[in-house]
Protein backbone atom coordinates (compact mmCIF):
# COMPACT_ATOMS: atom_id res chain seq x y z
CA UNK A 1 0.00 0.00 0.00
CA UNK A 2 1.57 3.32 -1.42
CA UNK A 3 1.46 6.18 1.08
CA UNK A 4 2.66 10.00 0.29
CA UNK A 5 3.81 12.11 3.07
CA UNK A 6 3.83 16.04 3.44
CA UNK A 7 7.19 16.63 3.80
CA UNK A 8 8.96 20.12 4.76
CA UNK A 9 12.37 18.62 5.66
CA UNK A 10 11.64 19.76 9.42
CA UNK A 11 11.66 17.96 12.72
CA UNK A 12 8.14 16.74 12.61
CA UNK A 13 8.12 15.57 8.97
CA UNK A 14 11.10 13.89 8.95
CA UNK A 15 10.15 11.88 11.70
CA UNK A 16 6.69 11.08 9.56
CA UNK A 17 8.51 10.40 6.70
CA UNK A 18 10.81 8.17 9.06
CA UNK A 19 7.29 6.11 10.02
CA UNK A 20 6.18 6.00 6.67
CA UNK A 21 9.18 4.34 5.60
CA UNK A 22 9.25 1.81 8.45
CA UNK A 23 5.79 0.86 7.76
CA UNK A 24 5.19 0.86 3.86
CA UNK A 25 8.97 0.56 2.90
CA UNK A 26 10.72 3.52 0.49
CA UNK A 27 9.84 1.86 -2.32
CA UNK A 28 5.80 2.45 -1.48
CA UNK A 29 6.48 6.51 -0.33
CA UNK A 30 6.30 9.37 -2.20
CA UNK A 31 7.61 13.02 -0.15
CA UNK A 32 6.09 16.37 -1.27
CA UNK A 33 7.49 19.16 -0.30
CA UNK A 34 5.25 22.53 -1.19
CA UNK A 35 6.63 26.01 -1.54
CA UNK A 36 4.30 28.61 -0.09
CA UNK A 37 6.56 31.79 -0.21
CA UNK A 38 8.62 31.35 2.35
CA UNK A 39 11.43 33.63 2.93
CA UNK A 40 13.73 31.40 2.16
CA UNK A 41 14.39 27.97 0.39
CA UNK A 42 16.40 26.06 2.97
CA UNK A 43 14.12 23.47 4.06
CA UNK A 44 13.59 22.49 0.54
CA UNK A 45 17.07 21.81 -0.04
CA UNK A 46 17.15 19.94 3.31
CA UNK A 47 13.64 17.98 2.58
CA UNK A 48 15.45 16.66 -1.20
CA UNK A 49 18.73 15.62 0.66
CA UNK A 50 16.53 13.74 3.32
CA UNK A 51 14.56 12.53 0.31
CA UNK A 52 17.59 10.93 -1.34
CA UNK A 53 19.12 9.89 2.13
CA UNK A 54 15.90 7.49 2.15
CA UNK A 55 15.53 6.45 -2.04
CA UNK A 56 11.85 7.75 -1.57
CA UNK A 57 9.93 9.53 -4.64
CA UNK A 58 10.35 13.27 -4.00
CA UNK A 59 8.35 15.62 -5.71
CA UNK A 60 8.12 19.82 -5.37
CA UNK A 61 4.36 21.89 -5.36
CA UNK A 62 4.15 25.26 -5.79
CA UNK A 63 1.35 26.99 -4.03
CA UNK A 64 3.07 30.27 -3.42
CA UNK A 65 -0.12 32.05 -5.53
CA UNK A 66 -2.20 31.38 -3.24
CA UNK A 67 -0.68 33.48 -0.59
CA UNK A 68 -0.12 36.56 -2.48
CA UNK A 69 -2.63 38.36 -0.67
CA UNK A 70 -1.77 36.73 3.04
CA UNK A 71 0.34 39.22 5.87
CA UNK A 72 1.79 36.32 7.58
CA UNK A 73 4.88 37.10 9.08
CA UNK A 74 6.72 34.04 7.44
CA UNK A 75 6.23 34.84 4.08
CA UNK A 76 8.91 36.45 1.88
CA UNK A 77 6.75 39.44 0.54
CA UNK A 78 5.83 40.04 4.23
CA UNK A 79 6.40 43.26 6.09
CA UNK A 80 5.88 42.10 9.65
CA UNK A 81 9.20 40.40 11.39
CA UNK A 82 9.31 36.74 12.65
CA UNK A 83 8.94 37.18 16.62
CA UNK A 84 11.27 36.14 18.79
CA UNK A 85 10.12 34.44 21.32
CA UNK A 86 8.17 31.06 22.19
CA UNK A 87 4.46 30.34 21.44
CA UNK A 88 3.29 31.04 24.63
CA UNK A 89 4.68 34.06 24.77
CA UNK A 90 3.47 35.03 21.44
CA UNK A 91 -0.43 33.58 22.42
CA UNK A 92 -0.61 36.09 25.06
CA UNK A 93 -0.82 39.25 22.63
CA UNK A 94 -3.32 37.32 20.01
CA UNK A 95 -6.57 37.48 21.79
CA UNK A 96 -7.32 33.66 21.00
CA UNK A 97 -6.29 34.59 17.39
CA UNK A 98 -3.82 32.25 15.61
CA UNK A 99 0.14 33.66 15.90
CA UNK A 100 1.76 35.65 13.21
CA UNK A 101 3.32 32.63 11.44
CA UNK A 102 0.17 30.80 11.21
CA UNK A 103 0.01 30.78 7.15
CA UNK A 104 -3.93 30.87 6.46
CA UNK A 105 -5.26 27.26 6.30
CA UNK A 106 -1.75 25.66 5.30
CA UNK A 107 -2.61 22.06 6.27
CA UNK A 108 -6.11 21.77 5.00
CA UNK A 109 -4.13 23.25 1.53
CA UNK A 110 -1.50 20.58 2.11
CA UNK A 111 -3.71 17.82 2.65
CA UNK A 112 -5.81 18.80 -0.25
CA UNK A 113 -3.27 19.10 -2.61
CA UNK A 114 -2.10 15.72 -1.28
CA UNK A 115 -4.80 14.34 -1.38
CA UNK A 116 -5.59 15.20 -5.30
CA UNK A 117 -1.98 14.17 -6.05
CA UNK A 118 -2.22 11.13 -3.64
CA UNK A 119 -5.42 9.70 -5.75
CA UNK A 120 -3.28 10.16 -8.91
CA UNK A 121 -0.94 7.69 -7.51
CA UNK A 122 -2.52 5.51 -6.23
CA UNK A 123 -1.83 6.26 -2.62
CA UNK A 124 -4.02 4.87 -0.03
CA UNK A 125 -2.53 7.44 2.88
CA UNK A 126 -1.55 10.96 3.64
CA UNK A 127 0.97 11.16 6.34
CA UNK A 128 1.49 14.53 8.05
CA UNK A 129 3.71 15.59 11.07
CA UNK A 130 0.72 17.81 13.05
CA UNK A 131 1.71 17.31 16.93
CA UNK A 132 -0.34 19.06 19.91
CA UNK A 133 2.44 21.48 20.90
CA UNK A 134 1.74 23.27 17.74
CA UNK A 135 -2.20 23.20 18.29
CA UNK A 136 -1.78 24.59 22.14
CA UNK A 137 -3.91 27.60 22.69
CA UNK A 138 -5.03 27.88 19.13
CA UNK A 139 -1.20 29.27 17.78
CA UNK A 140 -2.22 26.80 14.79
CA UNK A 141 -5.59 25.75 14.48
CA UNK A 142 -5.00 23.59 11.61
CA UNK A 143 -2.65 20.92 14.10
CA UNK A 144 -5.43 20.38 16.19
CA UNK A 145 -7.04 17.00 17.05
CA UNK A 146 -10.78 18.27 16.08
CA UNK A 147 -8.89 19.47 12.24
CA UNK A 148 -6.97 16.75 11.72
CA UNK A 149 -10.77 14.51 11.95
CA UNK A 150 -12.87 16.68 10.35
CA UNK A 151 -9.90 16.72 7.40
CA UNK A 152 -9.67 13.43 7.52
CA UNK A 153 -13.12 12.82 7.05
CA UNK A 154 -13.60 15.30 4.05
CA UNK A 155 -10.93 13.54 2.79
CA UNK A 156 -12.12 10.25 2.92
CA UNK A 157 -15.90 11.07 1.81
CA UNK A 158 -14.83 13.19 -1.04
CA UNK A 159 -12.54 11.06 -2.64
CA UNK A 160 -14.91 8.15 -2.63
CA UNK A 161 -13.60 6.14 0.29
CA UNK A 162 -10.49 5.47 -1.22
CA UNK A 163 -7.89 7.71 0.90
CA UNK A 164 -7.48 8.72 4.53
CA UNK A 165 -4.86 10.66 6.95
CA UNK A 166 -2.71 9.32 8.90
CA UNK A 167 -1.13 12.41 11.60
CA UNK A 168 0.74 9.77 14.18
CA UNK A 169 1.71 12.39 16.46
CA UNK A 170 -1.57 14.72 16.44
CA UNK A 171 -2.26 13.40 20.03
CA UNK A 172 1.37 13.42 20.78
CA UNK A 173 3.94 16.35 21.42
CA UNK A 174 7.06 17.68 20.48
CA UNK A 175 9.27 15.41 22.85
CA UNK A 176 7.28 12.42 21.84
CA UNK A 177 7.87 13.22 18.05
CA UNK A 178 12.05 13.17 18.58
CA UNK A 179 11.70 10.16 21.05
CA UNK A 180 10.13 8.25 18.28
CA UNK A 181 12.68 9.63 15.57
CA UNK A 182 15.24 8.45 17.45
CA UNK A 183 14.21 5.07 18.16
CA UNK A 184 14.28 5.20 14.17
CA UNK A 185 17.31 6.84 13.52
CA UNK A 186 15.75 10.03 11.61
CA UNK A 187 18.62 11.92 10.26
CA UNK A 188 18.09 14.95 11.97
CA UNK A 189 21.43 16.14 11.51
CA UNK A 190 20.18 16.59 7.88
CA UNK A 191 16.61 18.88 8.84
CA UNK A 192 16.03 22.39 9.14
CA UNK A 193 13.05 23.56 11.26
CA UNK A 194 14.32 27.51 11.97
CA UNK A 195 11.95 30.21 10.08
CA UNK A 196 15.15 32.08 8.92
CA UNK A 197 16.81 30.63 6.46
CA UNK A 198 21.23 31.07 7.49
CA UNK A 199 24.04 28.44 7.75
CA UNK A 200 22.89 27.76 11.59
CA UNK A 201 19.54 27.86 13.17
CA UNK A 202 18.58 31.55 15.33
CA UNK A 203 17.80 29.63 18.19
CA UNK A 204 15.58 32.02 19.32
CA UNK A 205 12.76 31.66 16.98
CA UNK A 206 9.45 29.88 18.41
CA UNK A 207 10.26 26.49 16.57
CA UNK A 208 14.09 26.58 17.11
CA UNK A 209 12.99 27.22 20.84
CA UNK A 210 10.42 24.29 20.88
CA UNK A 211 13.26 21.99 18.84
CA UNK A 212 15.54 22.53 21.63
CA UNK A 213 13.60 21.73 24.40
CA UNK A 214 12.29 18.43 22.63
CA UNK A 215 15.85 17.63 22.47
CA UNK A 216 16.85 18.04 25.81
CA UNK A 217 13.23 16.52 27.03
CA UNK A 218 14.91 13.25 25.32
CA UNK A 219 18.48 14.05 27.72
CA UNK A 220 19.50 14.69 23.97
CA UNK A 221 21.11 17.86 22.05
CA UNK A 222 19.77 19.11 19.28
CA UNK A 223 22.37 18.31 16.64
CA UNK A 224 22.02 21.53 14.88
CA UNK A 225 22.54 23.29 17.83
CA UNK A 226 25.93 21.47 18.76
CA UNK A 227 29.37 23.19 18.50
CA UNK B 1 -19.49 40.75 5.36
CA UNK B 2 -17.50 39.49 2.51
CA UNK B 3 -17.80 36.72 1.03
CA UNK B 4 -15.46 34.48 -2.06
CA UNK B 5 -17.61 32.48 -4.88
CA UNK B 6 -15.54 29.43 -6.42
CA UNK B 7 -17.18 30.27 -9.56
CA UNK B 8 -15.99 27.83 -12.93
CA UNK B 9 -18.60 30.14 -15.29
CA UNK B 10 -21.14 27.09 -15.85
CA UNK B 11 -24.47 27.02 -14.45
CA UNK B 12 -24.68 26.21 -10.96
CA UNK B 13 -21.98 28.50 -10.00
CA UNK B 14 -23.63 31.02 -12.04
CA UNK B 15 -26.35 30.69 -9.69
CA UNK B 16 -24.25 30.76 -6.52
CA UNK B 17 -22.52 33.89 -7.70
CA UNK B 18 -25.84 36.02 -8.58
CA UNK B 19 -27.09 34.51 -4.54
CA UNK B 20 -23.90 35.64 -2.98
CA UNK B 21 -24.57 38.80 -4.75
CA UNK B 22 -27.92 39.18 -3.45
CA UNK B 23 -27.14 38.64 0.05
CA UNK B 24 -23.43 40.21 0.50
CA UNK B 25 -23.79 43.30 -2.39
CA UNK B 26 -20.93 42.80 -5.89
CA UNK B 27 -18.61 44.68 -3.14
CA UNK B 28 -18.03 42.74 -1.00
CA UNK B 29 -17.95 39.38 -3.38
CA UNK B 30 -14.37 37.80 -5.05
CA UNK B 31 -15.20 35.24 -8.01
CA UNK B 32 -12.34 32.88 -7.60
CA UNK B 33 -11.73 30.70 -11.17
CA UNK B 34 -9.63 27.84 -11.04
CA UNK B 35 -7.84 26.46 -13.90
CA UNK B 36 -6.93 22.94 -13.36
CA UNK B 37 -5.63 21.50 -17.11
CA UNK B 38 -8.91 21.40 -18.79
CA UNK B 39 -8.92 20.77 -22.18
CA UNK B 40 -10.20 24.16 -23.15
CA UNK B 41 -10.35 27.66 -21.54
CA UNK B 42 -13.90 28.39 -22.18
CA UNK B 43 -15.18 28.27 -18.93
CA UNK B 44 -12.61 31.10 -17.51
CA UNK B 45 -13.63 33.21 -19.93
CA UNK B 46 -17.04 33.13 -19.60
CA UNK B 47 -16.43 33.26 -16.10
CA UNK B 48 -14.72 36.77 -16.21
CA UNK B 49 -17.41 37.57 -18.43
CA UNK B 50 -20.02 37.01 -16.08
CA UNK B 51 -18.14 38.82 -12.82
CA UNK B 52 -17.41 41.65 -15.09
CA UNK B 53 -21.32 41.76 -15.55
CA UNK B 54 -21.99 41.53 -12.22
CA UNK B 55 -18.88 43.86 -11.48
CA UNK B 56 -17.51 41.90 -8.75
CA UNK B 57 -13.55 41.03 -8.00
CA UNK B 58 -12.45 38.25 -10.01
CA UNK B 59 -9.56 36.06 -9.19
CA UNK B 60 -7.65 33.40 -11.57
CA UNK B 61 -5.67 30.67 -10.10
CA UNK B 62 -3.29 27.96 -12.06
CA UNK B 63 -3.68 24.44 -9.92
CA UNK B 64 -2.91 22.66 -13.14
CA UNK B 65 0.59 21.02 -11.51
CA UNK B 66 -1.48 19.50 -9.00
CA UNK B 67 -2.96 17.01 -11.73
CA UNK B 68 -0.57 16.28 -13.95
CA UNK B 69 -0.70 12.67 -12.17
CA UNK B 70 -4.24 12.09 -12.98
CA UNK B 71 -5.89 10.42 -16.05
CA UNK B 72 -9.09 12.19 -15.91
CA UNK B 73 -11.02 12.42 -19.21
CA UNK B 74 -11.44 16.39 -18.79
CA UNK B 75 -8.25 17.12 -18.80
CA UNK B 76 -6.12 18.53 -21.83
CA UNK B 77 -3.35 15.87 -21.50
CA UNK B 78 -5.66 12.91 -20.79
CA UNK B 79 -5.95 9.82 -23.75
CA UNK B 80 -9.77 8.72 -22.38
CA UNK B 81 -12.16 10.57 -24.24
CA UNK B 82 -15.25 12.29 -22.65
CA UNK B 83 -18.42 9.71 -22.35
CA UNK B 84 -21.04 11.27 -24.54
CA UNK B 85 -24.13 9.74 -21.77
CA UNK B 86 -25.58 10.98 -18.95
CA UNK B 87 -23.81 10.14 -15.33
CA UNK B 88 -26.91 6.98 -14.47
CA UNK B 89 -25.49 5.37 -18.07
CA UNK B 90 -21.69 5.69 -16.78
CA UNK B 91 -22.77 4.68 -13.27
CA UNK B 92 -23.79 1.06 -14.32
CA UNK B 93 -19.97 0.74 -15.66
CA UNK B 94 -17.74 2.18 -12.69
CA UNK B 95 -18.99 -0.22 -10.08
CA UNK B 96 -19.68 2.75 -7.23
CA UNK B 97 -16.74 4.40 -7.76
CA UNK B 98 -16.53 8.08 -9.23
CA UNK B 99 -17.50 8.71 -12.98
CA UNK B 100 -14.15 9.08 -15.66
CA UNK B 101 -14.45 13.17 -15.32
CA UNK B 102 -14.79 13.04 -11.50
CA UNK B 103 -11.33 15.28 -11.07
CA UNK B 104 -9.50 13.89 -8.14
CA UNK B 105 -10.72 15.48 -4.86
CA UNK B 106 -11.29 18.63 -6.91
CA UNK B 107 -13.77 20.54 -4.78
CA UNK B 108 -12.00 19.45 -1.52
CA UNK B 109 -8.58 21.46 -3.16
CA UNK B 110 -10.69 23.95 -4.61
CA UNK B 111 -12.20 25.04 -1.34
CA UNK B 112 -9.00 24.77 0.94
CA UNK B 113 -7.31 27.24 -1.64
CA UNK B 114 -10.73 29.40 -1.55
CA UNK B 115 -9.88 29.30 2.27
CA UNK B 116 -6.23 30.01 2.54
CA UNK B 117 -7.38 33.25 -0.28
CA UNK B 118 -10.57 33.88 1.40
CA UNK B 119 -8.61 34.26 5.12
CA UNK B 120 -6.10 36.62 3.31
CA UNK B 121 -8.97 39.12 1.98
CA UNK B 122 -11.15 39.30 4.85
CA UNK B 123 -14.12 36.89 3.89
CA UNK B 124 -15.99 35.09 6.15
CA UNK B 125 -17.82 32.82 3.66
CA UNK B 126 -16.83 30.86 0.65
CA UNK B 127 -19.52 29.71 -1.09
CA UNK B 128 -19.86 27.07 -4.13
CA UNK B 129 -22.68 25.45 -6.18
CA UNK B 130 -22.27 21.35 -5.72
CA UNK B 131 -26.16 20.34 -5.50
CA UNK B 132 -27.46 16.22 -4.73
CA UNK B 133 -27.72 15.30 -8.84
CA UNK B 134 -23.83 15.57 -9.16
CA UNK B 135 -23.70 13.72 -5.72
CA UNK B 136 -26.11 10.72 -6.47
CA UNK B 137 -24.65 7.60 -6.62
CA UNK B 138 -20.88 8.46 -6.22
CA UNK B 139 -20.66 9.98 -9.40
CA UNK B 140 -18.82 13.30 -7.84
CA UNK B 141 -18.18 12.36 -4.12
CA UNK B 142 -17.10 15.91 -3.34
CA UNK B 143 -20.23 17.45 -3.88
CA UNK B 144 -22.38 15.16 -1.26
CA UNK B 145 -23.68 16.53 1.90
CA UNK B 146 -21.58 14.64 4.57
CA UNK B 147 -18.18 15.54 1.70
CA UNK B 148 -19.56 19.35 2.82
CA UNK B 149 -20.29 19.07 6.64
CA UNK B 150 -16.95 17.60 7.20
CA UNK B 151 -15.10 20.35 4.45
CA UNK B 152 -16.95 23.06 6.34
CA UNK B 153 -15.97 21.82 9.70
CA UNK B 154 -12.51 21.15 8.47
CA UNK B 155 -12.10 25.02 7.58
CA UNK B 156 -14.07 26.50 10.29
CA UNK B 157 -11.43 24.55 12.89
CA UNK B 158 -8.54 24.77 10.76
CA UNK B 159 -9.16 28.52 10.27
CA UNK B 160 -9.58 29.34 14.06
CA UNK B 161 -13.05 29.72 13.55
CA UNK B 162 -13.10 32.85 11.22
CA UNK B 163 -14.39 30.49 8.13
CA UNK B 164 -17.42 28.65 7.04
CA UNK B 165 -18.67 27.55 3.84
CA UNK B 166 -21.82 27.98 2.12
CA UNK B 167 -23.09 25.41 -0.21
CA UNK B 168 -26.64 26.79 -0.63
CA UNK B 169 -27.73 23.75 -3.39
CA UNK B 170 -25.92 20.98 -1.85
CA UNK B 171 -29.42 19.28 -0.95
CA UNK B 172 -31.48 20.46 -4.09
CA UNK B 173 -31.08 19.13 -7.39
CA UNK B 174 -29.94 20.87 -10.57
CA UNK B 175 -33.42 22.04 -11.47
CA UNK B 176 -34.12 23.80 -8.34
CA UNK B 177 -31.04 25.86 -9.04
CA UNK B 178 -32.25 26.83 -12.04
CA UNK B 179 -35.32 28.04 -10.71
CA UNK B 180 -33.55 30.02 -8.29
CA UNK B 181 -31.05 31.27 -10.90
CA UNK B 182 -34.18 32.53 -13.43
CA UNK B 183 -35.84 34.24 -10.19
CA UNK B 184 -32.50 36.04 -9.50
CA UNK B 185 -32.29 36.58 -13.47
CA UNK B 186 -29.15 35.09 -13.53
CA UNK B 187 -27.46 35.56 -17.21
CA UNK B 188 -27.37 32.14 -18.39
CA UNK B 189 -26.86 33.41 -21.63
CA UNK B 190 -23.00 34.31 -20.67
CA UNK B 191 -22.06 30.38 -18.94
CA UNK B 192 -20.27 27.33 -20.17
CA UNK B 193 -21.39 24.35 -18.68
CA UNK B 194 -20.23 21.80 -21.79
CA UNK B 195 -17.31 19.77 -21.49
CA UNK B 196 -16.12 20.54 -24.42
CA UNK B 197 -14.96 23.96 -25.69
CA UNK B 198 -17.33 24.85 -29.10
CA UNK B 199 -18.71 27.73 -30.11
CA UNK B 200 -22.00 25.52 -29.20
CA UNK B 201 -22.52 22.79 -26.30
CA UNK B 202 -22.53 19.24 -27.81
CA UNK B 203 -25.38 18.78 -26.01
CA UNK B 204 -24.63 15.22 -25.59
CA UNK B 205 -22.21 14.97 -22.85
CA UNK B 206 -23.39 14.35 -18.79
CA UNK B 207 -23.36 18.08 -18.25
CA UNK B 208 -25.46 19.12 -21.20
CA UNK B 209 -27.80 16.18 -20.67
CA UNK B 210 -28.22 17.39 -17.30
CA UNK B 211 -28.62 21.40 -18.06
CA UNK B 212 -31.39 20.90 -20.83
CA UNK B 213 -33.09 18.72 -18.45
CA UNK B 214 -33.03 20.99 -15.45
CA UNK B 215 -34.41 23.74 -17.90
CA UNK B 216 -37.11 21.73 -19.48
CA UNK B 217 -38.29 20.88 -15.87
CA UNK B 218 -38.89 24.48 -14.99
CA UNK B 219 -40.99 24.91 -18.62
CA UNK B 220 -37.57 26.11 -20.07
CA UNK B 221 -35.29 26.09 -22.84
CA UNK B 222 -31.58 26.49 -22.15
CA UNK B 223 -30.43 29.76 -24.07
CA UNK B 224 -27.60 28.23 -24.69
CA UNK B 225 -29.87 25.79 -27.07
CA UNK B 226 -31.77 28.09 -28.67
CA UNK B 227 -31.34 28.37 -32.69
Amino acid sequence: MKALVLFSGGLDSTTCLALAVSKHGAENVIALSVFYGQSHDKEIRCAKQIAEYYGVQFKTLDLAEIFSDSDCSLLSKSESDIPKESYAEQLKKTDGKPVSTYVPFRNGLFLASAASIALSNECEFIYYGAHSDDAAGNAYPDCSVDFNNAMNEAIYLGSGKQLRIEAPFVELNKADVVRIGTELKAPYKLTWSCYEGGDKPCGRCATCIDRIAAFKANGLTDPLMEV
